[in-house]
């Protein structure tokens, strides 16, 4: 008999997620434990399985915090493997342009965009972008995600990129989310380089990937916005060899507005993930599969923007790629953040079922982020981020459209959320 | 100077709504008062204006509750003036059958849909619905909903449309929002009436409709689904004329999925509303703006159905018609509910503005449902139905996708929501 410190019973259906992350056929398989239960202990699972053989196995004391789950289903916490939430600003107005016709493209190139966002972090300290930042956490705690990364990419410069980081590192010490840092300096060309783009590339290779390189817990991976207009699948290259041999995993944002060939860099270089892929071709989506490059798809985005397709998420699992969902949270092409409304959209308009959408949006997720040793899955070892659902299946969170299926969340054992408030501490 | 009991100050913007239902270009007038305050008093607002005067004319003491709302917008509550909240059961999988193809006519036609609805509410006590459906009103409230319209309608025969409409309105007893009730016993033929409708219209016309008339506060309107294979554009008159001479106000769900009529016959009946419309023609459009009938624009029913048309909303502003819009609220065709939401889809579907969407969600849906006299706009003498925003302006609502707009919600002048929390007493 083991003591332990959490224990979840009641569940109408415990989705464990175990088997690690899955591709193909496999993306169906949910692991449901109908009416399991869950121990955990000092933050870590101890137990999972069949309600009677949990208990036989644990032991509980006062200390113990018991939540009877209702007949409702528990789910391994959200992994949100795509986000850039640390900015200052908002961009309703160019939203409210949008909603008169314009594309994205044409307010980028009236330099509002990502250069709009820019100025508003330039102008930020740091601890401006810590309190906006904490404050998004718990948006996304709300909606149970419990696992995010979150990008640079709004700095562009050598001084502002380190600052966007050291916020991001310093809102994750003050919450209890986990967050995943990625440095974005290649999210954009800055204006003052629209003229001698090189110099920026040199500046991301010579600079600013050694100097995110040489302080702790900046960043675990490195990002490019491969695109037209942006940077070339050859500026793209340079980048991302320059990180890996820094230590750097990579990601590539790739395909979004057209079939530059992102995502077979993203193969040719083991990227860990490649993101967006509206425009990809089957060929370059087999060559992910091959890779085991994640393919990390972004509804969210093609929601928002109204006029944009979605990816061909049926034809990924087809080719054999492993798919994930990711919010891609920022403040122009996406202000939405909810993991529940992102899976809704996969199933609406990505072909995907409910169970399928689940796993993209946690085991698979993890996988995008090299954290699936550690979080997306109930199983014994793992962080205990548990999300129970107001709904007695997880079937029933797309039916839900998403909005109030979120009842309580679970943070490495610990109660974070429940009636609608978050404790941080 | 007069003492007030609620006092809100520092509004970034005070959309007051002012000025009665709005059609044509005035529904981009959302009557704003930059920096404005209000004050109430027993759930009335007493004062209105620039914070300054405000505070010359009214007197607060240690019993009035002081809301600084920082920086952020205060609108009116949204009036939601189209659901089926009261109901049992779910249709989860109703929705994956759609999500893998099937249309909501086909699931209808194998005896899912509306009557899977109706199996599950004629089985439940009138206790357990009034359970579900509070449970329900609190999710409304935290989306900042301060009035709703709620229909009967999946009892189809005499005692269970009673249980349904006494348990409506013995939910709005124990709930602060105020909720008008609907007979729409019309919502469907029931399955023991297929091979003989016209009894079933007897029915309705006969016993039905005299005895809600008779039992005090069931119902303020009479609804009718006039639709192919549901009820014939004759049969629908005979149903609301027999209403209309009973006093209820009248309503229709008209040309939702064909041009059957619905729209010109709410328009001869004066009815004060017609529903849906996704249809409708442009001569019955003109129609409805000629008899005043309030055409409410339902675009979560479009979403959460996926291969529905949106509503022609703007051709209807041309035509002269006052635009509202509501959630659809049910278990079927749209388990979406929340406003915020509702605007967002109206902003990037219908092609409003957001000043033009929330006019539709406010004062005019408020006329919709014959409250606007009492709700739909900050006027002095009104009920003191205020949403405090968790961003600066009303045009945020859409670009944040409606999620976490709202801050806290004020019914009868009274706190209902702070925090992510209902407060029901
Ligand atoms: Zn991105
Ligand atoms: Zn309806």
């Amino acid at each position: 008999m083991r003591p332990v410190d959490l224990l979840i019973v009641g569940a109408g259906e415990l989705v464990t997620m175990a088997g690690g992350p899955r591709r193909g056929e496999r993306m169906k398989d949910a692991a449901v434990i109908p009416g399991g239960a869950l121990a955990a202990r000092d933050g870590r699972i101890v137990a999972v399985g069949p309600e009677d053989e949990v208990l036989r196995t644990v032991e509980t004391g006062p200390d113990t915090r018991v939540i009877d789950a209702r007949g409702r289903a528990v789910i391994p916490g959200f992994v949100d493997p795509h986000t850039h939430l640390c900015f200052a600003g908002d961009r309703a107005e160019e939203f409210a342009l949008r909603l008169g016709g314009a594309t994205y493209q044409e307010i980028a190139a009236r330099g509002g965009g990502i250069l709009e966002t820019v100025r508003a972090t330039r102008a930020a300290s740091q601890a401006e972008l810590v309190e906006l930042g904490l404050a998004r956490l718990d948006q996304l705690a709300l909606n149970g995600t419990t696992t995010v990364e979150v990008k640079s990419g709004y700095g562009l410069s050598l001084a502002d990129e380190l600052k966007q980081l050291r916020a991001i590192r310093a809102m994750a010490r003050r919450h209890p989310l986990t967050v995943v840092p990625t440095f974005m300096g290649a999210h954009e060309v800055p204006p003052e380089y629209r003229s001698r783009r090189e110099a920026y590339v040199d500046l991301l290779v010579e600079e600013m990937l050694p100097a995110v390189a040489a302080e702790p817990g900046l960043a675990r991976f490195a990002d490019v916005f491969t695109e037209a207009g942006v940077f070339s699948v050859a500026e793209s290259r340079r980048i991302l060899e320059r990180a890996k041999a820094l230590g750097f995993g990579v990601k590539v944002h790739a395909d979004e507005l057209s079939d530059l060939g992102g995502a077979a860099l993203a193969a040719e270089l083991g990227a860990i993930s490649a993101e967006h892929l509206l425009h990809a071709s089957d060929e370059a989506l087999a060559k992910l599969a091959e890779a085991g490059t994640v393919a990390v798809c972004l509804p969210g985005t093609s929601f928002c923007l109204m006029n944009a397709p979605y990816a061909r998420a049926r034809r990924m699992i087809e080719l054999g790629c492993t798919v994930a969902l990711g919010s891609d949270y920022n403040p122009g092409s996406c202000p939405a953040y909810a993991m529940p409304f992102i899976i809704t959209l996969a199933c609406m308009h990505l072909g995907l079922n409910p169970s399928e959408a689940l796993a993209a949006a946690t085991i698979n997720a993890a996988a995008a982020i090299g954290m699936e040793a550690e979080v997306g899955s109930l199983e014994v070892g793992k962080l205990a981020d548990v999300v129970i659902l107001s709904t007695p299946t997880h079937w029933h969170i797309p039916y839900h459209m998403g909005m109030g299926v979120v009842a309580k969340v679970v943070k490495r054992g610990r109660l974070i959320v429940d009636e609608g408030k978050v404790r941080r501490r």
